[in-house]
């Protein structure tokens, strides 16, 4: 039995951070730089990199000797959790950026340990990984641009 | 190899979290029931907590197809981390009481997996259950008292 499903609702716990704790003013008001992308294609990206990361899981999940591999997963889906809560929630850009270079790491330590279980479910990782990179790049530029905006 | 540690710095997220939307004047000005504990128990609890469903998760990571069980485990310590952000960040009372009410059936649902796989891992996550349905009656006491401090 695939546990596509299981992982699909973990990661319907991100997602409703993401919907709790959405950009308002705070947000709009920010100095960003010009490669931000527009707010409603966070949502599209966030949704195929679910299914990704869940189709990727439920791969190892068939595995044997798979529980560190899945413990990294653990650690990355709780930690984008509370990398929406702390920026938008807290308005904290400064531990904003921490805890996504945290969650850069765990993802690809995650994507390391997949490839050794699994070839494609540690390149279904990758869009991820990617997107990861993007996000930590865009984190520390709003926190340059905004060096009075912290807990405003 | 043990995943212990692996399980304990997982933990560390929704602690984080815990750390971050700390109870403030909202919190202290609410209505509540006489037998609230006082606000220095819980990090205590929950340090203990975290050491039982790590020594739990990391017994059943050493049993074969544990995936369902521990997949269950991620869910429940990624609902953990929203709970704190709603609660103490947004000050959504009813919201919270929903998220830890879905808390709860995740964590029965991971004490009824573990038991399957190893009685003395199913047995650690007691306490956890026991403070589950504790923190729930809370939240909703909380609720049913402060009906105008939503959002407030």
């Amino acid at each position: 039995m695939t546990l596509f499903p299981l992982y699909l609702a973990i990661c319907a716990v991100p997602a409703t951070a993401g919907l709790l704790f959405k950009p308002g003013a705070w947000y709009r008001d920010l100095d960003k730089p010009a490669w931000t992308p527009p707010d409603r294609l966070f949502p599209v990206i966030w949704a195929v990199l679910y299914v990704l990361m869940s189709l990727a899981a439920s791969r190892v999940a068939a595995q044997p000797d798979n529980a560190f591999a899945l413990g990294l997963w653990s650690l990355q889906i709780a930690i984008s959790t509370l990398w929406s809560a702390v920026f938008f929630g807290l308005h904290r850009i400064r531990t904003g950026a921490f805890i996504i270079a945290v969650l850069w790491a765990a993802v690809l330590a995650t994507t390391l340990a997949f490839l050794a279980h699994d070839s494609i479910a540690g390149l279904m990782l990758g869009p991820y990984l990617a997107w990861g990179t993007f996000a930590l790049a865009l984190n520390i530029s709003v926190m340059r641009r905004n060096p009075q905006a912290e807990m405003a």
